[in-house]
């Protein structure tokens, strides 16, 4: 059974807040709800919606919250913080929802009172829509959720926050910051950044081009829709760790472009196939035999959209335009 | 009304040759379908299942044929052509499947005696699997095919080729062989190139990161599982023109690279939102605005896999994993 809360804050009341409050509601793990943000009109009509039961100034929110919730922009969470902290009482547990973990595990935890602790999360789950309006109570179903909590992290403290979240319906796994930045960095920052790359390219391209566009271009930009404000500054935080998959990938890259401008067709069937061979790790096959309670694995439910987004699975035409 | 096809060979009797087959009989657009092919097992398993009413050599095959489609992988068209066009009465129309159209302009014509044409063509459907056993009916419903003819093409065998495919359920485009290949360079072949890539490149990934493995993730590599012996051979045959697409792609990767290391938040967000401009020539919400009949369109009917592939329009859930 996950702790209950008696009185839960969230700061930054937008789709991933929002969501939050619905979900704790929904799984009954939050008493009290109390949302806090920038603009009031959103605030007004969540509050009026029953999203939250409350809402109030940063200090006013977390006021006696016994779980502290940054849902905010990452480049925003340490000032609120700060403002936040004396208003902390002792024992509060505080988490977030940020992309990157290597920054605010280096900045937040010295801004908290003694007795607060401070373990990070990274709900990977979102949509390309923004806003509390946009809140939905089963958001972090069947997603991926990562804690990041700290050596010096007390085990009650980590299992508090673990349990709220595995009681929002996500799987948790624990990696220290800097392990989840790299590993991000590979599935998921370096994957946009190339995608924006060749989304930019594109004004290069003959406007007739579009006429032809399929399902194989529009998946492989798709991440580049997500929100650019939000990315820049995920980038831009997770920078060291970009390079590695991005000096990987530019070598690769090199590879390949020298067999295709040699005319080696062999080199280039060998190496198509060992670019293959990397992804069967995360087929569905693969992640079917693989150890169960890890977040790549498929678990059951038509509403798992992990499920619904893997072409091998849920529709096996989906592929169907891949003579492009 | 589009032609009626008394005999129909089709050279090269995999998923394509097979799928032709399949739609070409129920469109009623051919009354006697004879395949050909180098496995005999599969040849006879196809006749046996009415893919096909003749299963012949080369030769035998297309004596007689009014449509010959060449539906082998691309390197073998030529060899096979050159076999074949002693047989091939005057008046026949030659078109293929072939995803690269200039060097095959350049060499099928040669091959062929008076009075018979080749309009090639591009029909942009396919699927993960392989084989006449997986061919289907429906396979070019609502997809883009594009045509090929020469200057010299006589507009009689041009309007009998594009009216086969367009009865087969395609959109037709025409394009010249070297604008065709030009275009799908960027919408197709580049792409295919750096998802191959950057699957590659994953091999210096930690092996922990496929744990956090997301839709972002799979959408973008799901090209990279596409067939490594046909791609090595696009990729050759159309070395020249996606030359361009990666010079570009390297300069705007170059760019964000350079302000991501900067640390420049700003630099970087206008180039995301630059970017993502680029995407709105192809959303849906542009096709919905865009002259009719284009094969970028998004059409009406719920089975077009375009409009399931399309995130925006066939499941607003469908990018729930956006902040990964």
């Amino acid at each position: 059974m996950s702790r209950v809360f008696d009185r839960v804050a969230i700061l930054g009341l937008g789709l991933l807040g929002g969501s939050v409050a619905l979900a704790a509601r929904r799984a009954g793990v939050a008493k009290h709800l109390v949302g806090s943000g920038r603009r009031t009109a959103p605030l007004a009509q969540a509050l009026a919606d029953g999203v939250v039961d409350e809402v109030a100034g940063v200090c006013e929110a977390v006021s006696g919250a016994e779980l502290v919730i940054l849902a905010t922009p990452i480049g925003a969470m340490e000032s609120i913080l700060a403002e936040a902290s004396p208003f902390l009482a002792e024992h509060t547990r505080v988490t977030d929802v940020g992309s990157v973990k290597g920054t605010l595990a280096d900045r937040l935890p010295s801004l908290l009172p003694a007795g607060v602790h401070y373990v990070g999360a990274h709900p990977m789950a979102g949509s390309h829509e923004r806003g509390v309006e946009h809140a939905a109570a089963d958001l972090f179903e069947g997603s991926c959720c990562v804690i990041s909590p700290l050596r010096s992290t007390p085990s009650a403290a980590s299992e508090d926050v673990a349990g709220f979240w595995r009681a929002l319906g996500a799987d948790v796994v624990v990696r220290d910051p800097g392990a989840h930045d790299e590993e991000v960095a590979w599935v998921s920052h370096a994957p946009h950044i190339l995608a924006f790359a060749f989304a930019r390219a594109f004004k290069e391209a003959p406007s007739s081009a579009r006429e032809l566009v399929g399902s194989g271009f529009r998946d492989f930009t798709r991440i580049a829709r997500s929100d650019p404000g939000m990315w820049a500054e995920i980038m831009n935080s997770n920078r060291k760790a970009v390079a590695s998959p991005l000096r990987a990938f530019g070598d690769s890259l090199a590879e390949v472009a020298r067999a295709i401008e040699a005319g080696d067709v062999e080199t280039l069937e060998t190496f198509l196939t060992q670019a293959q061979d990397m992804l069967v790790g995360e087929s569905r096959q693969a992640s079917l035999q693989a150890a169960p309670g890890r977040c790549g694995d498929v678990r059951s439910g038509d509403d798992n959209p992990e499920i619904q987004a893997d072409p091998e699975s849920a529709n096996p035409r989906r592929s169907k335009k891949e003579n492009e």
